[in-house]
């Protein structure tokens, strides 16, 4: 009973009609369509994403152009393009035209190329000029998201000025707990809180409340940064600037919590190899040749990583147990290795390795492979003695076991640090070189142990 | 250039001078001092973190206990226990009557029991009521991490009314864009926007202004439902409240912010079994026996596997090159399963799994896995044919790949599912028990038809 208060089953309570009726045979339209007319643009997008991709459509030529513009905004791009493409291009152009700038620059590469061009020949000029910079921000910029919705002041006002501007506004702009105050150029000086101002006098100079070295974003920052900075500052907004220090925007907590989120789906995703957009319910030969990539890498490597054992064939037709026991000396150092990938992968996020730390990393990493190595590789020695009453096979699984665990834990600090160094996403592909590699030394040293003091002696 | 101006560079160019100093052989204590007075709370918490543990002492014993109070609250579990233990009793006291309620409630079980009952002593009535309420709530609810500091007025007020009591305070809560309306008993009525407090007349009654339905919490909620209200409505702040509706705190975006960088972090780390307070700085020993449980684990998992293996002893003596690609089909499967996993455990958490979709999750992930086996699997079974010129065994490779990733996309749709369903985390093992079941089906299927249609044909 307390489960189904929370805002979650809430919200999976208000999309559950939706869902009954589009499984149902004959679709009740009339029925559907005003289920739908009480959903918000952001809960349409999550009942989209989690339906089959076939009646995603009976839904989407259902809803209002506006409504489509903010669910569009909302969607994962893979699902978003789907629909596009499936949209008559003259519904696309007045979805389009509901679009503020933010929704536009964001969703602008989904549209076909001449509804882009009618879409910016629609814009006022000073709309395209901020379309333009928007833009021109690599994806993963605060430029790329930032807002123009702010409150701006000029350092010369009073608050009595300022309290005015607000007035004649049409609305308060969202998670806005600052005032940005320039000088006539444009040029940041800094902010007031509008806790501030709520108390001041009415003839306060705006100059005497400004703060003039609040945080503040550049708009080529990437968001990642943002996050760190928002997160150490407790911030609700901050001001943009561009190179030139003047104040071209704002970045709102909104965006944080957003990208924050993406990213933790991205690097869970990521690590298998899957695309940030990948569709849980979309069509299932799209999705099977999405994973063709992945697929034939790891089969690449699995087949590289069995020709080590080929090297070894003879042997182990001479003794064929150690065919049996070769894949845990190969999986326990796989495991091992993808722990101490993690734990880098962290300490690389977190700005936590550095040139003075990183030989202590190594070394620990190393100690602890070494130590685990000699326990748990003697325990399974000692279990292959009692089961094989082999003492040369027990000493064999020990050593083989302990030196494949140095050799992760070397490649687990190694390979990240590696890719992050060329520039690349570590939480991409680490595991795969890890494992092919733990992989490929565990049976090559298990065997080549195995050749040496068992079959030969 | 353009990246030593963002702030992760910035913080790590602050952290940089400490560090130095730490690692000469003999440290300068006057400018270590010097260096450590220009940090904050959370600037010095990073630097801990970032350090080998026994150089964390050299920092803890150089701070005042206000800002130790701090750390303490910023710092991951293990590592402040670790420094709690190593400092005197008489300090420790110290160090929590500098805690508010917030703090001490998140602290308190580091504490020694004397320190703990001394400390309670030293509040009010008022205080330890809250400190009681906030240790009552379990330790990733609402009401553990929710605050007291929030505005309050009466549904009977008047905005002049609410304006000076906001005046009267010593300062403006943090992250507030609301002040919550109760009536005569603290139940909560609704809120006013700090916006609309802003630009309304005086003399307006605080009644008129309120929203009677804004979004809310309750104390008993997990902070995972309460992040994705602040995602869905954007939230900055919201009231809290306890089962009789009455008022009892407020959370803000920064502990929204602050869960879900933990959740993702949590989510990396569950999946290798790593503790998501794990150390990458730690002590050696402590670390590796951190590790023993799950590394036994994967031991126990690969040793059963390799007895799936030793059944078929016989056929690969007969025909060794079984021993020599069976590693192949266990492998492939593995990866391609956790795939499925990680999509499965991402629609669980997005609320995307209902019981009207999952027959066509799980009949989709077959299809993919069948087909992608046939084309794949077919792949590599021509790749055998070339090599050993052996059409039987292509035939047996292509089949034992098709059958295991079958197996693959059931498993991992249903072991995540299962794992939620008995209320279990399933980030956490869902991983270890797929690469297990993968693993020895690999090797059943592939020995089994290589047994049936090569060795004794």
């Amino acid at each position: 009973m307390e489960r189904a208060q929370t805002s979650e089953a809430l919200l999976r309570a208000r999309l559950e009609p939706a869902r009954i009726l589009l499984d149902a045979d004959d679709i009740d339209v009339g029925a559907l369509n005003s289920t739908l007319a009480m959903l918000d643009g952001a809960e349409i997008s999550h009942l989209l994403e989690t339906i089959p991709a076939a009646q995603r459509i009976e839904i989407w030529t259902r809803i209002d152009d506006g409504l489509a513009a903010e669910v569009l905004d909302e969607l994962p791009d893979l699902i978003a393009s789907d629909l596009v493409h499936k949209t008559p291009d003259e519904r696309l152009g007045r979805i389009g035209s509901a679009m503020n700038i933010e929704q536009m620059s964001d969703a602008f590469e989904l549209f076909p190329d001449d509804i882009q061009e009618s879409l910016v020949a629609g814009l006022s000029q000073e709309e395209r000029k901020r379309f333009e910079s928007a833009i021109a921000y690599s994806e993963d910029s605060v430029g790329r998201v930032m807002r123009s919705d702010m409150l701006v002041s000029l350092e010369s006002a009073t608050v009595n000025d300022a309290l005015e501007d607000i007035r004649k506004r049409p609305s308060f702009p969202e998670q806005t707990d600052q005032l940005f105050v320039t000088d006539a150029h444009g040029a940041l000086i800094g902010v007031v809180r509008v806790n501030d101002l709520l108390v001041a006098m009415p003839d306060t100079p705006i100059a005497a409340l400004t703060d003039r070295d609040p945080p503040r974003l550049r708009a080529r920052e990437t968001l990642e940064d943002a996050a760190a900075l928002f997160e150490r500052d407790d911030l609700v907004c901050a001001p943009v600037i561009n190179r030139d220090g003047r104040l071209v925007g704002r970045m709102a907590v909104e965006e944080v919590v957003d990208s924050l989120r993406e990213m933790s789906e991205e690097n869970a995703f990521f690590r298998e190899g899957l695309r940030s957009d990948e569709d849980l319910f979309g069509r299932v030969w799209e999705s099977a040749r999405r994973r063709w990539l992945w697929l034939s890498l790891n089969l690449l490597t699995a087949f590289v990583a069995s020709r080590v054992i080929g090297l070894f064939e003879e042997n182990i037709q001479a003794l064929v147990v150690l065919a049996t026991l070769m894949p845990i000396v190969a999986s326990i150092a796989g495991n091992t290795g993808n722990q101490t990938v993690a734990l880098v992968i962290r300490g690389l996020a977190m700005g936590g390795i550095t040139r003075s730390n990183l030989a202590y990393l190594a070394a620990k990493e190393l100690s602890i492979a070494l130590i685990n190595g000699l326990i748990w590789g003697g325990v399974m020695g000692a279990a292959l003695v009692g089961i094989y009453g082999d003492v040369g096979l027990g000493f064999v699984m020990a050593a083989a076991i302990t030196l494949n665990l140095g050799v992760a834990a070397l490649v687990g600090v190694v390979i990240p640090l590696s890719m992050d160094a060329m520039g690349r996403d570590p939480a991409l592909g680490s595991s795969v070189v890890l494992t092919f590699i733990t992989d490929s030394m565990g049976f090559f040293i298990f065997l080549g142990l195995g050749a040496v003091f068992l079959v030969q002696a």
